[in-house]
């Protein structure tokens, strides 16, 4: 574990940007300061990192940023620096400025990246959350989710007006990868009917007759979720018109769930994992993540954190289980 | 022009619904009410007229619906409704329960129907426009539009986000029929570079030249508006995939526009309205429909109202000119 | 503890509303549903249990309301209630319905008296938190905690926007009782420079120190927020403006924060916790409420919901200080 | 009038911030841009102008701020600016700079400003309309208004909710100055029961007797907009609780009300006023606002613009009419 005094850090966003990202830049350059260290930006993640676009930063450039979507420094997904080349031109440039801390913000990619750099190349770097489909291992939450639900949640209260007015069929395909956070959290919030994730793909059929049956009893609207990547929105839209007869709509969300100010829950989170990566990098602490745990603040491996396989499998089920009787 | 007093009325709303269509019913039962008028309300418009699904109503039945999207007493559109055969079982149906006056709430395909009762079967007949696409003649603005380019601008702002992070061209299917009102408003109040409307509808090749000049200069962003039934997003955003080799990404918006809690000048316009549309029926009116023109409502004939052609044209090239200075 | 089959229940809200409540009556009504129990809804809380303003409900007679803030069974404070001879009266009217069954959603005051309902008069009643301050044990969250944060949030987000332009020291009261659960998440989450809260109440010198400080090194605007029950909102801007000699507005944000449509996690939460009471009533529990902790939902004992003190004082703690550190 | 070929413009905002501020300085920037103008930007309005904070700024300074609250130059009131030699500094650093020509962008007393600039000092000054009172003459809408009417509908609806579930009266005051444009819009479009406008100050004792015949009638919750200077929101609360015997609760919305993301509306208005106000100064005009008549932008002289007297006098009371309908 390395153990120099830390002077300079820089921090950098990889990978899709999230809600929330600002908030923990800001707490990162913030955290920095009150603990006299000077910071930097890294523009457009590692290529940023790999062309040297590393911008000083201070206090007072995330004044005002706290409850801004997207990311002032922005991001960007890089598949160069898996390239040995490419790596060494981004360490030689950490150097070039005396940068002895990297703060990452991002998921899965932007943390084998990480791992990389920490691992191999021996940057001290620590890792924060921020991604809208929390699916990484070893915290609770990832920065940026919460928002990401709210925000299908929001499309979803407005089809369900028209839904409810106009007696249709609404598709709606929200985001979530391999992930079904958000098409599960969005189902049960957005009281949907019913709702296709990864362990019920093959379901179209069962799902007609609940159509069908549910209008011989006078049922005339429905709201179904459709977690992207299962089917496409569209597709099940044409399913259920030709297993059913009925007329249906289908709503694509797509990266509206990406933008948008953060909520309450992500701005702390990511205030509070950003503060505690700059402690961990004081610390000594690399080639880890800062994550969440109940109230506490956890370190994770990178190795762990990227880790494939479902988080909350059991409360997913208890979701799952729930839309089902409210849709009775 | 009948002038039997007016004893009982009935509300109804047709076609495709619009935000603030409950407080235009609320404003029709209370002002209704308030002149000890008897209500009711007519279920999936003609098409509970035709079927007698017909129920009464009173100030209580509409408490706390203003700020609701949607309408309580559901939509329809009812082809049925240009056979006469229809049209006398829904004139039947009123007689039967001595509704003298009756309100349609809807749009063009609504107001036609409105038309062929008051002028063939002589129901006094008063219309309150109610359709997102701001397209009828003689009333500056229609309830649900205000609310309807309000919504889709949020989602461009959270769009803008991300855009702005990732460095990408977001393209933007927003409704709007054949009215240019919803594509024209968003592109302006987002801050799109570029709208792709009825007039401009084979400038793709233009677009796309812009975008390359303005990569070389360094831009890195676009949102593009598109008006539906344009081209559709999809096929612009292969478009401009293929005619500038820049990645594109494609939200469409859809029915989340019809939804939505009104905003204030929506709910304005509704109370407005649907006030003035029983005071008309009380003064004899019929075969008309309530608008506004500046600070006044007025009437105008059904027949005007769904005449075709463009409103504020020198207003929409005004926004489009601003459009285009503003992307500079 | 009762072990009789469960036929009927009854559900009543409680004390000061919270956004999420009907969608935990929602939750509770079509949970019975699903197990083929029969449902009331008392109107007023202990009121309508003593006055016997108890209603049939169904599945429909909770279709949208999950998205609706407020309780369409309302909600009243009940002092009454704690003498014996209304309690037998409610008693009384639940038997004659044959009502086996309660589900009392509320805070502090309301398990108090679901308590002497169920330990007194052996009424088998079973809690879920419905309050925006919570200050309840044995659940890390009460319904309409996080809607609460959200809705002051985004008024702390707008008064930036002005304090910014306007230079000026604005002072936000926002709601949270003996709790800080509110005001210190707001204060975080709103990049306020300073937060007032019962830990903290004698700081205002210090603060007024800190503001001259920092408007001699050109800092402009500040926001502080201080927790109702401190000191008041007026109160703290007189002795900020006598402290300091700058000028000082004052925005207290009273009811807004019980209003609201909730957040997806209080709908989560509240579709949760409804199914958990119903599925601990027919468990034959009583005398608990139903909370979560971590991933998992949890019944306590109503003694132990109500006692008073402190939770998560450490998280408390660790926030306060990560609002200092984002100040400097 | 000036006919000298501009080269050279800077923009101030001066008095109450209003939300669309940032959207009219932007088309400012850029409309002067698209006509190679040079532009700058003063900081806190007649104050920065007076000590010579003037800023360079360009197309790329104004990005991303079309939907933020405040104004990125500051604002601020400015008593000193009567003093003719704080005018003549005032001058002297436009002159020191080449600016000739000036956008003001605020309310009343900004105006009487702007006009002494162009009258006495021959700068060639054009005004935008920025202040959400809507109080100018000449202008059908003022920048800002339509956002604050829509923010504080967005309180009322919380507070309608809480309203309902407690039954309670509830008093908001709502801003409006010597204008009554903000309270009749929000009470009309916010469903409440009444409201205490300039016209109707006196009627508290009216107000109490319908209080108390509707609750006789089984009414159980009021909301009453108050408009701020009549009386105060507390004031009024004291008043009724006397005076019917019943519970109140006061909210009074402040500062809130004046920042938010601007409305679609407000953001076209301002985009179309901005670049109205620097085609009118390259077409020589001085000494005017740029303001809005139905559909046209037109140009108003200060000293009109400025002039006591109510606005949409008719439109005013038809409103007041209409809630007091709606009430019924």
């Amino acid at each position: 574990m390395a153990t120099t005094k830390l002077k300079k850090i820089a921090v950098l966003c990889s990978g899709g940007d999230a809600p929330g990202m600002n908030a923990a830049i800001r707490s990162v350059i913030r955290t920095a300061a009150y603990y006299n260290i000077e910071s930097y930006g890294v523009m457009r993640g590692y290529t940023g990192l790999i062309s040297g676009d590393i911008v000083k930063m201070g206090p007072r450039s995330v004044s005002n940023i706290i409850d801004k979507g997207g990311t002032i420094i922005k991001t960007a997904r890089c598949p160069e620096f898996l390239e040995e080349r490419y790596q060494k031109k981004a360490v030689n440039n950490l150097k070039k400025k005396d940068i002895d801390g990297l703060v990452v913000i991002g998921g899965n990619g932007s943390f084998k990246g990480a791992h990389i750099l920490s691992s191999k190349w021996k940057v001290r770097t620590v890792g924060g959350p921020g991604t809208i489909d929390n699916d990484l291992q070893g915290t609770d939450f990832t920065v940026g989710a919460d928002t990401a639900v709210n925000t299908a949640l929001g499309a979803i209260d407005k089809i369900r007006d028209t839904a409810t007015s106009l007696e249709r069929i609404y598709i709606v395909e929200v985001m979530g990868r391999d992930s079904d956070f958000i098409p599960l959290r969005v189902a049960l919030s957005g009281g949907a009917e019913d709702v296709l994730v990864h362990d019920t793909e093959h379901k179209i059929d069962q799902m007609c007759e609940d159509i069908k049956k549910g209008r011989r009893k006078g049922k005339i609207s429905w709201i179904i979720v459709v977690a992207e990547g299962i089917a496409g929105g569209h597709e099940v839209g044409r399913l259920i018109r030709e297993g059913t007869g009925f007329d249906t709509r289908v709503v694509v969300l797509g990266h509206i769930q990406r933008g948008g100010s953060p909520t309450a829950y992500d701005r702390m989170l990511a205030s509070r994992l950003g503060a505690a990566a700059i402690e961990a990098l004081i610390a000594g602490e690399t080639d880890k993540m800062a994550g969440i745990k109940g109230d506490d603040t956890v370190l994770v491996p990178f190795t762990v954190a990227v880790k494939p396989g479902r988080k909350q499998e059991k409360l997913d089920r208890e979701i799952y289980k729930i839309i089902r009787i409210m849709a009775t």
